[in-house]
């Protein structure tokens, strides 16, 4: 059976491709799509994701807008590697989608208690401040959604810092919220996602896909690759967010390993780092795991057939 | 006009005198209460509220509960002030109130949102986990409410350390965020409420109102006194809470000052301390303010003037 | 008997007063003059001290230089106070002692161990490095020296900051340091210091000795009086040094109140405070007292006479 | 020519074999020991150090003791690693050696300014408290050094927190010192000294040279294997000192990386944090570097040969 997920996002260009897997693919049940201040406003990734929606075709789910700023911290985006828009590259189609009239904290709350246990899983891929809002407004979700599969983070990579991520550091507290509950946590961060590089092969075998939004992602690959080559030095540019999906349809598709992780909140150098604690085995409650190694092929193969399914969208 | 009030409170001994002041002043207008974790558990709090309702027979206003636990840190209570009851001493009638069927954030989003702007004022006393909450889901309420008025802090005084106060190092992060937004915002703190001395005197004039609810104060008076005579080494106990309704009441009652309030997240002696700066003449643009000077013998008429309005409650 | 102590010093107009009182008061016993970065760098501070000295006709005692930086923190120098040369104002003479040739640690060291136990008190008035370092390069001096008296800190006012102040701020782990040895500190802080102001009665009296280091104090408190009205907005002048020397001369001179004091080292916004507890009497091996209330007349009176004993110096 | 060192050090197992392999190497010139607080108190350390020169022979060479307690920060030995000598195992012999009157920071700072520039190079093996100590008192070691090599920190390992070591962690603020000093600071950490197994291979080559000291080092080894499997779970214990003296020998025995590292003092969960930045090439100016892969066989032929050459010792 596929499993649903509810993807909170900030669109942004590895969010568009993480969002375009998880439709198309018929492991996964795209339940809700929830937004998130991060890479551009929450303005800005809303309108992104609803665009996002028309290329691909989505309909008959809800889009929800959430929090426009991180809980403690000021608003800090990522225009250096999404650009003004947040998805700068593809021109964007006017949305047609309407946006759920629910605060995404209420949206989410609302999935999770409208179905089983175990049925849900919550796949960020931006800051947790929505995240953090619901299980602290609902505290039974924790205990009800089947594990949180997030990207961000890191055990041995920084981006935003020597030792942080961006998506942990623009609400560290929100991090320490989500990472400190008894939900299973799975990160999948900067150690993993390094290595899911949209090398030019990958491109051509998404350009071979032949539809718009395959197109669509080689433009966003254009953008982002330019950026990623400017703003880090990547000769590649590493796609991150479709990791976390890719890891709900198929956990083997990277390795993993259990390891308790916590996020430092007043470091100096360190603030927003997930601590991870790699001395000794893991503890029998250890709720947390980080992924290490990805089977690059498949992945991207994951992503290629996504868009092969999707086709040309709804249009 | 009387000005309405939210009052967000863990009831605790003063938090039920200053529902009992704000229900029986006719200058203010009790129109929502809400709960939150802090003298005692959520449970024990939100039962204890309205117990106190029965007591001095409030009906016709919603009662909400809301966060059980801070936004970050974990749980801290204080038996060792209100006992395990968090309202220990007095016996406590079964509640006949219930409670409103939404969450306190949802309430008071609601209830600002339902209001003309300058209509709420929030008044705290107790951690700020709701209020937090609250204007983070819906970030119009901070230009929407009048002021927030606040139980907590301390600029030269603190109980729970050196130098920060109860309400404030339990959830400093949602602290940070209530001063840090732009409601002007009152700091009725330390410095102000350990004027707020319950005297023999004043217990006598409590006393010869001789009603049950005047009763239920005594008792509660009795309790407290010997907690914080034991605990802390005050002769007299400080009743805190309803120093923050009474300046909503008539800010005559107290000197203020205007100076820039922040919240300390960081230090290992100073976690949660409410770092006022004297140093020189507020800026202009200053939304924060500290109760210097109470009124001691206004203060404790217009508590007894209440529990006379309120007589024997409305059983 | 005269006190025997040691100046450690960053002059700086209120240091260089400091070390007038010292000097010229029969009570105190001066047997050593230490400079430190602080005021300006440890080069001009300590020409500065030199140059003090010959105005005053000091011979006979060792003057050395000590650390020209802090432990941990970068250089911070406080120009707008105290003018590019440390002593802005005056025209200084040239100097005729010569430095003692030993680091300011050794000789704070080697006075101390060859003086009976008890019987040298250290007095600093500037950052705290050379007696850190002193402590920590020979531990036994900790049980040795009589006591530390030092301006610096305040429980209730800061200047660097809202909650700090200047001597404590620019080294606060050295500070940690000096606080937490066993020996006995007296912290003669800005709540004190802030009293010590040189009204235009108290100027006139100085100027009424009609000597010349009794000029040079008028003219280091015109330029002194100048910058503290331009950047803090003091009416008068607040002359913190001499107070803690004024505290060694005669203790009644001031009223003390024993609490514990320690110094935050990791508050974002309280970094280098003085966190001093006031909320229970001090236990009975509290080995830290704070001043608290100055009588104003007799320690000008102190310093008038101390001018007048000086005379013209030596010249 | 032979590099001059001074082995500042903690014996502690991996330290005696460090000074072992100093002695015995003659492409290193061990000019002065000195000990510091560490692995036991600096009495216990420093009574090893004088057992161990005697084991080996070695005379002619001042050995200083040091500070008996990190600068800010309270003591914390390693006893469940050396057992509560610092050097449990074998039986010691009494020293024969007299310790230099010097403090070991003063006899740091005279080997390093009577000898040319560039010349003396540090070879730290414990926390950093002298050496912070010694450029702190004389600022201008940092230019005359040749370079610092030190055991210590990780910049992907810890073992005294998730993400720090012991001898940066017990005295953090004198690592910031030393790592932000302009002298070359090569860090051999975890990442490199973890691959420094005492295999059973490498203590039958040990056993094979037939000497006193060699039979030394195997009950070493044999104490320090037990403890670190039962502590921290490794099958061969790591030994990390001799690492840096072997890096001063050869630096081609190990690959090292240039990086920016600078030292975590505020984290809660990262304090003691050697924090390398890996993000980029690091730049012209960076004066820092890390050890990254070691030559293990290299490494351990290295140690044989040092007490092969060192025979029976003096005796």
């Amino acid at each position: 059976m596929a499993r649903k997920i509810i993807l909170d996002c900030d669109p942004g260009h590895d969010d568009a491709i993480a969002m375009l897997l998880a439709y198309g693919n018929p492991d996964v049940d795209l339940v809700a799509v929830t937004t998130v201040v991060g890479n551009q406003t929450l303005e800005k990734v809303t309108r992104n994701a609803l665009s996002v929606a028309r290329i691909a075709g989505i309909t008959g789910i809800p889009f929800a807008a959430g929090s426009p700023r991180p809980l403690v911290r000021t608003i800090e985006t990522a225009p250096e590697i999404h650009g003004e828009s947040g998805l700068d590259g593809p021109v964007l189609p006017e949305p047609t989608l309407e946006l759920d009239r629910r605060h995404a904290v209420d949206l989410i709350i609302d999935t999770v208690m409208s179905h089983e246990p175990g049925e849900i899983t919550i796949v960020p891929t931006a800051g947790l401040t929505n995240i953090a809002l619901a299980v602290r407004k609902e505290p039974r979700i924790a205990s009800r959604v089947r594990e949180v599969v997030l990207m961000g983070g890191g055990y041995h990579e920084g981006n935003w810092s020597a030792v942080a991520e961006f998506n942990i550091i623009i609400d560290p507290e929100a991090a320490h919220i989500v990472f400190n509950e008894s939900w299973p946590v799975t990160m999948v961060g900067l150690d993993l996602t390094h290595q899911a590089l949209a090398t030019p092969e990958v491109r051509r075998k998404i350009a071979a896909v032949g539809t718009k939004p395959a197109a669509f992602v080689g433009e966003l690959l254009d953008f982002f690759g330019a950026t990623y080559l400017e703003s880090q030095g990547f000769e590649h540019p590493p796609v991150h967010d479709p990791c976390a999906v890719a890891y709900v349809i198929d956990p083997t598709v990277m390795t993993v390993r259990k390891a308790p992780v916590d996020i430092e909140l007043t470091g100096g150098l360190t603030l927003g780092m997930t601590v991870t604690d790699f001395r000794a085995p893991a503890p029998p409650d250890c709720h947390t795991q980080v992924a290490v190694k990805l089977d690059h092929e498949r992945f991207w193969d994951l992503v290629v057939d996504a868009l092969t399914r999707i086709g040309d969208g709804a249009e």
